[in-house]
């Protein structure tokens, strides 16, 4: 028996927290595990920790890309396969898809991309990825939303409207290249965008 | 105006510190960066600390592997490349050869080679290797000094002579691989081994 790897991607203010608390109750009869990227393991601990406070020197950004990717190795072989093996849902809170959206695309750091995306191709390899959904709303109706609801990320705020824009558009050329992934329009009423993603959930599990 | 990247490498108990001991002297009045990897930045420290205590859980190995990377990649951003923009001659003890030799060769996890190697190629590409020693001794003899200077290290203790071949075979292969490695039989008496330490850090400095 094997479980269902679900992948909710999308911007900031996209909709996402409404959504998988929407899906927790959805599935709460069901074996569920909910967990996020970066950050599900202690090596996303030490990662966000590093990155937050760089009082002691900059992390460098191929050391930054390489932190990312083993704080999603370990979240792989910690929590993910093993639940997947007990036959699983699994719903991820961005994965790396936003990876490669916000720290390749969204910076710019093109170069790294392959070694990127084949690292990422070995540290999935056996944990396929069976719906991604990708959120999607344009870049000022996010940083409405998110200030709305108050939220100020350090690293998120500071970032330009063209640079939002670069990483909308490449949640939006992943989800191309990927056949497991939909495009579900964000920018809508809440119970509509919720009777999509409760569709295509309903649909893979 | 550039410096010189020299690498000095070998398995456990093949001279390494001594010979850097000697090359600290015999440099004293050039302008030096003397590093070693991993360890040399604060993702270094992290990283052995959550290597040698895995209390919380094992950090597993694909994870592992990239936390070396990000130390790696930290190492040559912070110290290894501005100390050669700056002329200097930087000596590491220890570098991607040990790192290929230890945790791929070693451990036989031939699946992650190419792409570790992928990554190194990246990583260290603006700091080109100009000489790379390879310390060479037999595995037996490696282990009898490790002994009498009263070195234990966990990890290394634990090596069977089998996986102790095998790495020491990785570094001479490494070593054919590479234009600028120079292997120094080092089960020779310290003085003469030291000649030709001293030969060939003097011939590309």
């Amino acid at each position: 028996m094997s479980g269902k790897f679900i992948l909710i991607e999308g911007g900031d203010g996209a909709g996402k927290d409404t959504h998988i608390a929407r899906l927790k109750e959805l599935l709460k009869d069901r074996p569920t595990v909910f967990t996020r990227e970066p950050g599900g393991t202690r090596i996303g601990k030490v990662l966000r920790e590093m990155l937050l406070h760089e009082s002691e020197g900059p992390v460098s950004l191929p050391a930054e890309l390489f932190l990312f990717m083993a704080d999603r190795a370990q979240h792989v072989e910690e929590v993910i396969k093993p639940a997947l093996a007990a036959g699983k849902i699994v719903v991820s809170n961005r994965s790396w898809i936003s990876f490669l959206a916000y720290q390749i695309q969204g910076r710019e750091q093109y170069d790294w991309g392959s070694l990127m995306r084949m690292g990422i191709e070995k540290v999935y390899a056996d944990a396929p990825v069976d719906l991604a959904l990708v959120l999607d709303v344009p870049v000022e109706v996010g940083r409405e939303r998110q200030k709305a609801m108050g939220k100020s990320y350090d690293t998120m705020e500071s970032m330009s409207t063209e640079t939002r824009e670069r990483i909308r558009q490449a949640f939006l050329n992943l989800a191309r290249t990927l056949p497991q992934a939909v495009v579900i329009d964000a920018n809508r009423p809440v119970e509509q965008v919720w009777e999509d993603v409760k569709y295509q959930v309903l649909r893979v599990i």
